[in-house]
């Protein structure tokens, strides 16, 4: 039976230091691989190895998924890296400290970039320190300069339909090693999440999230893998 | 113009032990490892940068990939891993100290087995502690139990042939992060080299190899990147 994986990167400098992060490329922390290898082993543990898998453009979850693997023992497994699973883009907040712009924008108005379905922070300023759009890295690709998670979500899932949908269709257990918002995206498509409740879904870094499902791709179980 | 980079995994740990390897998933050492890390801080600094990277299923290569690319900034860029381009099956003389399989077998017969181009070692036990055969790793692949110089190229060939060459006809930089024997079929077919001389090429650990191809993938310069 088609099985899906998802796995949020493990913490990130960024994490750590309470900054807006979306697209800016930042590392993971010596814990951020400790979680991320931890999540591998607890994969080999459970019997529950990936055929598959797919991540992001972005170090902290090409890292994660690299020392997961390695950990479980499958390192060798094909993988896919693509723009659209990459995390949410924080537009001008990008690289700000939270609390210093909750400081200069008040709680609320943060609240509202960060808790919102549909409303974007601030564009990015075309230039900017944190501008990624000239990069070769997103050579071709139409660069957001910023996104609300609904926007998020309008990139996921075609990707996810076209990409990973074949490969559960055939059965196979796919990992997918990426973000916070791109695993909100899946997590409101296969559990049916509301646009209201999603945005507050908190999803822990390395911790392997299962979606069991049958041949038609509905769900049949959902569950963290360490509670198992 | 395109340009292939040709990259031997860092020391691994029967590199360090002198025993024969072949196919066995050994890890590289930490040395293997600062190999691999300047190899791609190398590609940074001369701004030799790969578009896209081929590596085997084999641990050493992948993490050597990894490491380079990580080291030059590019973790990002596609990868593609593939049995065919593995080190070449060493067959019953996997796992053997070289020295001691000297002492027992003769110099001469060692010389032979590791030198010929077209006599393979004795072929690998079915079930030995060494055969891999059964791995989901190589699931649906017509696995070797042993193979000559002669064999490794005949399937690196039509490998570089169907998947590589497509990407040096679109003017590509490639990477293959590989084995001395799976890189030695990629020098024998560009550079030309004789049956009789390919076996005694050494191709060093951790060393960028620069192919530069016209775009008739005719060898313009074949050079050691560190002496650029």
């Amino acid at each position: 039976m088609p099985r899906l994986i998802l796995l949020r990167h493990g913490q990130s400098q960024w994490n750590l230091e309470n900054r807006f992060t979306g697209w800016w490329d930042v590392d993971v922390t010596e814990k951020g691989e400790a979680e991320a290898r931890a999540a591998g082993a607890l994969l080999k543990d459970k019997g529950l190895l990936p055929d598959v898998a797919f991540t992001s453009l972005q170090t902290r979850a090409i890292k994660t998924l690299h020392f997961a693997l390695e950990a479980a023992g499958i390192l060798w497994i094909p993988e896919t890296k693509d723009w659209r699973l990459n995390e949410r883009h924080y537009g001008g907040l990008t690289g700000l400290d939270k609390a210093e712009t909750a400081a200069k924008h008040g709680e609320d108005q943060v609240k509202i970039w960060r808790r919102s379905f549909d409303i974007p922070p601030p564009v990015m300023d075309k230039g900017s320190e944190f501008d990624l759009s000239a990069e070769p890295r997103y050579a071709g690709i139409d660069t957001p300069m910023t996104e609300s998670l609904k926007d998020t979500i309008a990139r996921v899932l075609p990707y996810y339909e076209g990409s990973i949908v074949p490969h559960l269709h055939a059965g196979s257990t796919v990992l997918v090693a990426a973000h916070g918002n791109s695993l909100r995206a899946l997590e409101k498509h296969l559990s049916g999440i509301s646009d209201e409740e999603i945005t507050g879904l908190e999803i822990p870094t390395g911790q392997p999230i299962v979606y069991e499902l049958d041949n038609d791709l509905k769900v049949l179980d959902r569950y963290y893998l360490s509670e198992r």
